[in-house]
């Protein structure tokens, strides 16, 4: 279960066993700390899931190169500069910042996963970069864990973390999550990026299939403004400190359990990301059941969440929901209009299609709130599919028009 | 050739021979007129264009089936309510509505084609709309023709009219046209309508044609938000007066200057639509060239036109180029990164896929501009698209965060 409730501490990314963590301001963002180091003091299994836009960052090629290995010690992540859209220079640029932290922590090159957020076509600063991973390098310490979240902040208001501890194979196990956001969000990955440490003991495919899953129902389903991130990233690394039998079958239910504790840490993280959307001042949570199928739910979802008329329709706590119904149209998924019933919160405010008569100020009251569930039921299957997202404000459009200066 | 130098008069639907029009306000739409008809004094063909969405709205149904007609003799069309998600009482409120314009004028009803624009899931008050049409029916001149163009407004801040005259078949041709957009606009068409009439003698396939021609190129290439609607319509009413040779053979030299005319017109139309999108200060011309495919130079140029973050840097008048080859990266064309160069203008801001050192002061003052053209020359085929679109701004989210109210 993930507790957002509890304190930072108790959130941190080197909560689970055998973790040390190092920030520090680089200066390649305007403000505050821009750089992360995590670290696992024995080599750790890896997975990754990566962007799939044809355009990828120079960290995106590396680190995919550098995931081919058995073992990981450390991700380095930058906020503050993309470098995407960079060629070989900064692809150089990339591989000179792992073989550096290499260096100083031991290890392999390949051992270390790198990833980087921020602006689009700039090159790093190198000498900036290398002096604050070399200050990183020496601050590592399992209080610094707690930090994290927010170095790797661009756009994003709020740090995001979520943990999970749960029994498996005997043993307790911790896994911890951070994640950033904000804008350029959507399936398929977001310009998210996500890192989550765990110390169960686990086989590389068997967390590779794990975070494979984890991200498709969580960070896969959310949208802030539908567009996709050259840069998207999320790592996991499982050092075994925890000390459980390994899990190694993919069948088994020790791993179902701990395929759920990172699925239940990957949907707090991605919730709290399309809650922290560019400019939201609301979550949407867009749920379509009762589909024909499951790629006709998905397809509705996606595209109601990625609306800009449904999205400031929400926004100005208008009970639009002839929008609703328009986006579900467009979407290309197979159905019969003329069953469709829709709800906003409780209150429904179509059936079979069309609008029904409904208290105007009740619809208002809980459009206000900041949390708005809108319920699409197809009354024509019962396949399912959920989707997050935040409304679309004029703060969008101010943090947007003039994000490079 | 569309003339938008032009007078109104001289820009007016009833441009073409053997047409009137009336323009009234029923009172569905806050203010103003909103109530037009357009009237061919003989059987004129007509050809229609509709909207993809799953979620058709009544006159749409209904307009679909009176295309069967081989002639038509008017169209009926309200803005300020859609009859969209209206179910079988708002599909027997189109027909009543299309019954009274047909006993009034003397025509069969399946010769009045009708259109609605405005709020979806409200019935239209058919008390309203009846004592609309009757003095509608009553008030038809040729000099109403030039006042159509804004009876047919919603959210749309100015007119759009365009006409062209050609010689065909031994005689002077006149094609006018009138078009309303600004928001829920996306190829596929837009919460669009476009009326175009012609005195051109044209067969009915031969009229079919050259419209779905002529809207696959202009209106299907626009975009404002990338939400379609319930009710996109493009009607074309060719009454023959002119006297040319009728156009029969689409593979004529008379159907291609017809056809030519038309896109002219079209075209005009479609640019003026995205130029005044909701909340818009910018035209922006998303051109793409030596792309692998046609079908990959449509995704690339679709993709960056609907882009949130190219829309408002564009607004933000910020020469973001890493966010046009980030959308271009999303949009599934098949293509290599490495070898795109990027213009905003003149002036090139990136090549082989990296940024180039450019004048930052050079690229705001082509961005200041009321029309931004970005090129994208993938350097890698022969294929080309064009789109247009317009800036994202917070006058967008203004207008839709409250529109039903």
């Amino acid at each position: 279960m993930a507790e957002a409730e509890e304190g930072i501490e108790e959130l941190s990314i080197t909560a689970p066993l055998g973790f040390r963590a190092a920030v520090t301001r680089s200066g390649l963002k305007k403000a505050g700390d821009d750089l992360a180091l995590i670290y696992s003091e024995r080599p750790a299994t890896a997975a990754a899931v990566f962007t799939r836009n044809l355009v990828q960052a120079a960290p995106v090629v590396l680190s995919r190169e550098h995931m081919r290995r058995p073992r990981h010690r450390a991700i380095l992540v930058n906020s503050g500069c993309a470098n995407a859209c960079t060629g070989d220079d900064g692809l150089a640029d990339a591989q000179r910042s792992a073989m550096l932290t290499a260096a100083l922590l031991g290890c392999d090159v390949r051992e270390v996963l790198v990833a980087s957020t921020g602006v689009i076509g700039v090159r790093l600063d190198m000498e900036k970069l290398s002096a604050g991973i070399e200050r990183a390098a020496a601050l590592m310490s399992r209080e610094a864990g707690a930090r994290v979240a927010e170095a790797i902040m661009t756009t994003d208001t709020r740090p995001k973390r979520a943990i999970a501890r749960l029994r498996v194979g005997g043993r307790t196990v911790t896994i911890a999550g951070v994640a950033k956001g904000a804008g350029m969000i959507h399936p398929d990955m977001a310009t998210l990026l996500g890192f989550i440490t765990t110390d169960a003991a686990i086989g590389k495919r068997a967390l590779q299939t794990a975070l494979r899953r984890a991200v498709n129902t969580t960070f896969n389903r959310i949208s802030v403004d539908g567009d996709t991130s050259t840069n998207d990233t999320v790592f996991a690394l499982a050092n075994g400190a925890a000390g459980n039998r390994i899990i190694l079958d993919s069948s088994s239910k020790d791993f179902e359990r701990f395929a759920g504790g990172l699925e239940d840490v990957a949907k707090s993280l991605a919730v709290e990301v399309a809650r922290d959307g560019e400019g939201a001042g609301k979550l949407i949570t867009i749920r379509v059941r009762r589909a024909p199928s499951l790629r006709d739910a998905h397809k509705i979802a996606a595209t109601v969440a990625t609306s800009p008329l449904v999205k400031t329709a929400i926004a100005g706590s208008d009970a639009n929901w002839g929008r609703i119904l328009a986006a579900a149209g467009r979407s290309k998924a197979h159905f019969d209009p003329g069953m469709v019933e829709i709800r906003i919160g409780n209150l429904v405010v179509a059936r079979r299609g069309c609008g029904v008569k409904f208290d105007e100020s009740e619809a208002r009251r809980i459009l206000d709130r900041s949390e708005v569930d809108i319920l699409i039921d197809l009354h024509q299957g019962t396949a399912k599919a959920t989707e997050w997202t935040c409304d679309l404000t004029e703060g969008y459009i101010r943090i947007n028009a003039d994000y490079r200066s």
